[in-house]
């Protein structure tokens, strides 16, 4: 066995009778932590490995073909009490994590939404997690703090997005992990603006009523649940024959719920839902918020990056109405998760809704208002340089780079939704607005399921289903940063070929 | 200037005039992602640095000496619209990250409570962030869900916590972001138990009441803020002079609450609080909790890691009556932010109360219930693979390396806190149970504020501040992974020399 491969089972003198304070035992031997030219070639090797990865991963089953406890079986049932070589565990990359993997990297991945990475996004994180800077305070991480700032504002205006979002404005944003985090930050800063920052369980306040389509994502549900709203005070709202949300089904739940005594607080509208792709009206739902004095949100998380592209920022017209606003650069703007954008008209309404200042945290800076505290713009107190990788990604692809990637998923997807529409077999359930479309075997439901199950059993293609109307059908998403139009087009194949054993 | 420099103004055909499906537009070009020869080059080259910055970062100010302002400064206004060159990016990681960084990372790092970092967990993030597996159902990343859930087992026998929290019993482990977030889902899943699942601000149920006490972190507040249930019912309990919460004052208010009206239903006790690192005491206060069946959370962010340490767990004597626990890895454990365990006693308190489940993320293995959908288990529907990077430290240092490193800190913490005790210009205030004292200066809090200032001014080490009953003082925390004896007794030469001038 040589060197390397061997469990590193020296620790510095002193160990293992390190009680005390005298001796040796307080020397300066730091040689149980991984040594720089350690450091090096093991990271050297992780970066070969990923080449690797990528290099076959479109050979790999896209989902993986384990049963639950199968990894774990590969494990042993205690971790070692000696430190092992980490040849060792680089090892086990191979044996135990790939064959437990779902490949969201694989330019087959058609399911749920993408998760795009990029080569400058990775490197950003390796330098992130190098550094470790922990931001919660302007004063702990001013470049983590400032360049998140401006980087967002960057986008404010390479998307158009309204300039109240600026944080030169009276608004700004801010990189929560997950569009999930973003919508329950809207939902705590709308609840204590409509109960003017008294809301409480105790019973003698009128009750708040939160609105969304049911088309709408599940967080915003959940985070109606979190904020102890409730989810009996969450009403769907109607959708139109495209999945939209109806304007006037929401002025009249809304003129209904203030009869019957209730305060309606919060609206959540989509572009670009989950289920669909389907695009709620954003100008007529912010007006009827405005009016009716009621938050108004709106989640973009998947299809937000497409207003970097004029020809499709029509999608958001009408966004200066909304309150706050989220998109994922994490899905489809090449960012490794997690990077999920919030932008507020107003930053004292997450502020004011979000900050608790104890003692060990006053910092000079904080007292003057000169520097965002992000800590006050979210959930958790401790934050990671996430605009790191969004800068990364920003300057290495400029925002023409980023634009082609999105109109390059957009035409492959046009190009196939094409074909399977010239296909009798297939219906298009919902035609792409973007880069989404949803389709169904003519047969029904049994057959339409059968042919997904076949297609994603021969691990050459990864694709999710969801209900429409009363329709079970297949999402086709196309958004994987690698996928290429041969991807889309072997996959098609595959399509047809198993349509013949279904049918 | 030679082509590596040059903005990548190139990109592949069919640019700018991508709107249509035709022609040699749908290319397989993907020329304008980075080449797998890049990535290894530029990959090699943030190694690099970051070996480069550990080797010099004891010599930087601790605390970055910028103004607000100062770093957006050195920023174009906008982003580019052509990419640029990955050398003039990472370029700026000397010109704008380095000048704008309070490192973390710096063995004279004293302030708040240190982030650990170490080559195994930067490296299995690069694997992590490479691979970019999103977990949040066990199919979407099946090794992903099941070496969190094997991994966080090993920590229940490594550190002899109730064998209860074992996923294979009724509870399990789950790491989320931040001990705020754990300490969220904890009173979520509390508040839900006391309800039967029916909160809401709808204002006819009895109100919930919540205790802590004067030194608990300022995150539960802001949970129980967040869950709705206002700071008006956020009750601070007493301390006694160790400022450990006194389980008598606890039961106290508890009755008296309970005689209001009013419903108790949640507890939380820290194990090494923010300010002074007290401990509460487990067992007692659980002893309150179980017989007045109220939800009890134990929060042992920073100290929890000590209980893989035999000497150390009379400390967490009577967790077995805690419903939840938290620890935080990325604090003391070498693993980088964000890493946070929350143990529960019973698995489906957290899905029961946390779980939305719509039709396009229903899967087999859900149904069935054989695997863990962790995105029941948290706020965000998304998840990274954390699990990684404490697999790999687990494994790299063993659990013997791990209570080397701890101990080592502890005995710094001793040997530097027996010379500030034997200097009569200084008074302890508190004296170390663990890793951390607080001490003053005896003239009083103006030249205590004095001689902090100009500590962190001299940039040789980096120090916060908190108050203690009406003292003033100065909190000196070892933990940074880095910090050996010579750092400890530098940096007591410098608070020696500058108490000359401030006295």
């Amino acid at each position: 066995m040589d060197k390397a491969s061997q469990d590193r089972s020296v620790l510095p003198c002193g160990h293992p009778s390190m009680q005390s304070i005298d001796g040796c035992i307080l020397c300066d031997d730091n040689a149980f932590h991984m040594p720089a030219e350690d450091f090096l070639r093991y990271g050297t090797a992780a970066l070969e490995w990923l080449n690797s990865y990528y290099a076959h991963v479109e050979s790999l089953p896209v989902v993986a073909s384990v049963q639950p406890g199968d990894i774990r079986n590969l494990l042993p049932p205690t971790g070692p009490e000696i430190g092992e070589a980490f040849e060792k565990i680089m090892a086990d990359m191979d044996r135990v994590i790939l064959p437990g993997t779902t490949h969201w990297q694989s330019p087959n991945f058609y399911a749920y939404f993408p998760s795009n990475i990029s080569g400058p996004s990775i490197l950003a994180e390796l330098l992130s997690a190098g550094m470790s800077v922990q931001g919660m305070l302007w004063k702990t991480g001013p470049a983590c703090t400032e360049v998140e700032t401006h980087v967002l504002d960057w986008l404010v205006y390479a998307m158009d997005l309204p300039k109240s979002f600026l944080s030169t404005e009276s608004g700004g944003g801010v990189i929560q992990d997950t569009a999930s985090s973003a919508v329950l930050c809207a939902v705590i800063a709308a609840r204590e603006k409509a109960t003017d920052g008294d809301s409480n369980s105790n019973g003698l306040m009128t009750p708040l009523v939160a609105y969304a389509s049911s088309e709408t994502h599940s967080s915003v549900e959940k985070a109606i649940r979190i904020a102890g709203i409730g989810s009996k005070n969450f009403r769907v709202v109607d959708v139109d024959k495209n999945f939209a949300m109806r304007p006037d089904h929401l002025q009249k739940m809304i003129s209904d719920d203030r009869v019957a005594g209730r305060q309606p607080f919060f609206v959540c509208a989509t572009v670009g839902t989950t289920s669909s792709n389907a695009v709620d009206p954003v100008r007529p739902i912010g007006e009827v918020c405005r009016r009716e004095n009621v938050w108004f949100h709106v989640d973009a998380a998947m299809s937000g990056t497409v207003a970097l592209c004029p020809e499709h920022r029509y999608l958001f017209d009408g966004l200066e109405y909304a309150d706050s606003y989220n998109f994922n650069p994490h899905k489809w703007m090449m960012t490794n998760f997690d990077c999920s954008v919030l932008y507020v008209q107003r930053k004292s309404d997450l502020i004011e809704s979000l900050s608790i200042n104890p003692e060990y945290l006053h910092t000079k800076e904080y007292a003057t208002g000169l520097a965002a505290d992000y800590r006050d713009w979210q959930v958790p107190l401790g934050r990671r340089f996430r605009a790191l990788k969004l800068w990364f990604v920003l300057r290495y692809y400029g925002t023409e780079g980023l634009k082609y990637h999105i109109r390059y998923h957009i035409a492959l997807t046009r190009l196939i939704q094409h074909k399977v529409q010239e296909d009798p077999d297939f219906e298009v359930v919902v035609p792409a607005v973007l880069n989404m479309f949803c389709f169904r075997l003519r047969k029904g439901r049994s057959k339409t399921e059968a042919l997904l199950a076949a297609i994603n059993e021969t691990g050459r293609a990864y694709m999710t289903h969801t209900i429409i109307g009363e329709d079970y059908v297949i999402r086709w998403c196309v958004g994987q940063a690698q996928t290429r139009m041969r991807h889309v087009l072997e996959t098609w194949d595959i399509v047809q070929r198993l349509k013949q054993h279904i049918a």
